[in-house]
Formats: C-alpha cells, structure tokens, sequence
C-alpha cells in the first residue's frame, strides 16, 4: 500500500503541514503553487516582521509571471502568513490562539503577548422578535439589549462582537456599564449574574462589506464566526453573542474529555 | 447612543443575523450584496433542494448585471447555501453541525440524519521528523503511520483526514485495518489503546490545489482546519490527527463549562 520510493513526498512529512505540500496527484502542480511553496521557505528564512522583497524581484527570482507571483502572494495574506504594511508586505507572526471557554477574548489574547482591547460601535434596545426571545428566554417584543464592539489586538482592529442581552436583567447597560470593558464583570457586578455555563458553534464565513468594513478586512477574507449562548448559575440566559474574528489572525482550542 | 428611527435597521434583527444585515454605515450598499439579499429571501421562499431560476432571468428580476448576480451566487455558494446539481444551482440545507468530541465524525453526521462514509487514499509508513516525534511521542526516525481518508457524507465528498499514529503501537495496521472503517475502534480493539483525552484546534485555511482536487472543491472555498492529538488512558498520545472540512457543509460546536 506504501507508494514506491519515487512517488515518496518530496517536502517534509509533519503532520501539522498539508501532506505533499499541496502537490496533485496527477503530478501537475500549478505555478502559483510551485511559487507559494518557495515563498513559505523564504518566510520562514526572513523570520516575523521582516519586509518582503519588490513584487517583481520575486516573480524574476522564481521564474514566474507577476501575475502569479500576485496569485501566490495573495493566498498567503488570506491565510495569515504576511500581512501589508504601508506600501510593503511583511512575514506575519503565528495565529492568536483562543481557547473555547467563557468570556476568554482578553485572556487568550494576553497569554499570547498582546494587548487587548475594545472599541464601541453601538449601543441600542430593540424589541425581540421570535429568534431573539426564544434565544434569550424572554417574550417577543420585550426589549433587549445590542451591544457592537470592535476587537482590537495592539490596537489592530481583528474582530467585531455582537452581545445581545435582556434589558429586564441588565436595566441601566446603557447608564452605567464601560463600553470598552468586560460585559461578564459588569454582569456579574451590576445584574448578579454568575456564568453557569454556555453553548458555542464556530463556522466560517466571509464577511459582509459592513463587517469588512468596520473591521477593516477584504470583504474575501475567510472569517471565524462564533456563536454563544450564556445562562447564568440559575439557568437564565442572559447572553446570546456574535462574534466574527479574523480568520487570518486566530485559532481557536479545546480540551477533549474521553467519552466515558 | 442609540440611533434615531430613521436610521434603524430594516431588515430583522436577529441575534444570529448580520446586524443590518451588512449595509455599511455609510449608507451606500454595493449593488452585489442588495442582489445577494433579495437572493438569500428567495432561497427562504424556495427551500431546500429547489432548483433555482436562470442567471439571466434573476438577473432581470432584480435589475443588475449578470456580472453582478454572478457575484452574489458566488458568496452563497461558498457559503454554502447554494449549491450546484448538474447545471443548475440548487438551496442548499444547513451545514451539519459537529461535536467537537473525541471520535465524533460517524456520530454527528449520524444525527443530521446523513449517511457518513470514508474512502482509503493511502496508508503508507514513514519515519518521524523533529515534529511527528515531539507530537507522537515516539523518537526521530521512529517510524509513524499516515491514514489519509477522503471523508463523505451520502456519498458526496466534505473533507480530507490524515491521522498518523506510531507503528510500535499499532504494528499490523496495513494487515488487518478496514481502512473505511473507525480507526478509533480498532486502536482500541488490536492496540488496547484507550482514549483518555485530547486536545484539538480549529482555524480556517484555503484548500491546497492536491486537497481542493481529492475533495472536488473550487480552490478558494474556505475550509474547517482541525488539529486534533489523543492519549490513552495511560498517557500514550497515539494519534495526530489534521482534518480538512468543507467550510460550507460543516460547523462545530461545543458546551462550555464555569470557570470555577
């Protein structure tokens, strides 16, 4: 079943990389392909942060169209491995790892060596239609809280939250609560609402020209979006959130318990 | 802080929706994403598994380009709510929601009421560089299995699975393994191999031209990365699993505990 020692790959064999590198069965590999691959080993040489060479330097030295040069080039930005900067195109660090766990955005993003933060986009109340109430626990047509925040990472915008909440739980969000603070630690404090436990579905999807937008991505950037349902240690819900996160820029873990 | 009324949102204000349903704050909604929007209602109207109309008639109906319109199918194609049948396109259902748990791939596509199936694409041995040995716990040059399954769903290809796991524990794999069948099964019935727990990661990545062709997927479609490594009860990690998932079919979801 093992194939003969002339079709063994020819790129290193570890299990996080894609196996073969990428190279079609039928042997063909595309030139954008080919040119990628030569660009990951002279990213991984350059190190983070370091400035990539002219475009049409690097379409000479791989023998390529600028055109496909740009093909390769732009998979790369989609995927996180560089990024621009200004006019130029630097090696980009590892993805943010976050782990699946309740109200972790500042913490996973500090363990990494960031700074996290936030910045307000709108605060309003709106009366619940079917979804929302049967979301929240609620009636339709009862108010309830949206609060849109932009995430920032040093300050870079990476993510956009959506949170939405009762009113009744959480009456004075819109007096006293610090948009650019922890929505958890003001529930807690002002709604006593202790965490109990919670649901969450990742996707991927790609970003809305709002979205793009307000975060500041190319509207064909794949997106990681996370949907979470909160109730507190009575069982109340009391968090229903929507957060879209930079597919290029994070990751997200979890632990696996065995089944029994 | 919140808008006046003439600025609220027209479209509903679901939790699980794009809040205003994406029209920049600007004002000015590009004539795409208005087709993709009247489209998406459609979809609603039509449901699942109907054939929709022509580009050209579509195209008249709401009164843009074909260019335009093939735009807007484009992002709902690789959204995964469209899909092509033949010719035609066609409503897609919704994305089959999995567990992220230990050997779940049978069970929760099971639960979705599909079918799960695996197709062999090799099974070869190989010995470990730096990165297989660190994560398999085995030595440099030790040698490693590579299982590399095509992952389907009633008979229709959604992802790619390589699962590598140490010959030493596993010796007679290329012997007796039913390459189709539950690699989890039969580590525990020929290797005593029981698992204790894991870990896994999830990021979004673009299929690489060899995985877009074992998939039969167009090569900008955002796929599902998971990283996945188990133990036994004993502590054994015995495999490295990196599953490539079809990012329109596929979401993950996962129960969240209190952190105290």
């Amino acid at each position: 079943m093992s194939p003969p020692p002339s079709q063994a790959p020819r790129l290193p064999h570890a299990p996080g990389a894609p196996v073969r590198a990428g190279i079609p069965e039928h042997g063909r590999m595309p030139k954008y392909y080919l040119a990628k691959a030569q660009l990951t080993e002279l990213l991984d040489e350059l190190g983070e942060g370091a400035t990539l060479p002219a475009e049409r330097e690097l379409a000479e030295r791989y023998g390529v169209a600028r055109e496909t040069l740009r093909l390769a080039l732009r998979e790369l930005l989609l995927e996180g491995r560089v990024r621009r900067q200004g006019r130029g195109t630097v090696v980009a660090g590892p993805k943010i790892e976050q782990p699946l766990a309740l109200g972790s955005y500042t913490e996973g993003v500090r363990k990494r060596g960031h700074t996290p933060g936030r910045r307000l986009i709108g605060l309003e109340r709106f009366a619940a239609d079917a979804d929302a109430a049967s979301e929240l626990g609620v009636e339709r047509g009862d108010f309830v809280w949206h609060l849109e925040r932009v995430l920032l990472v040093d300050d870079e915008r990476v993510g956009l939250e959506s949170t939405y909440a009762p009113v009744a739980l959480l009456p004075r969000l819109d007096d006293d609560f610090d948009p650019v603070g922890s929505f958890y630690a003001y529930a807690r404090d002002a709604g006593g609402l202790v965490s109990g436990g919670g649901e969450e579905r990742i996707e991927t999807v790609l970003a809305t020209p709002r979205e793009a937008l307000l975060i500041g991505t190319p509207p064909a950037l794949p997106m990681l979006l996370l949907h979470r349902r909160s109730w507190d240690v009575r069982g109340r819900a009391f968090e229903r959130v929507r957060t879209l996160y930079r597919g290029d820029r994070f990751s997200f873990s979890t632990e696996l318990r065995a089944a029994e």
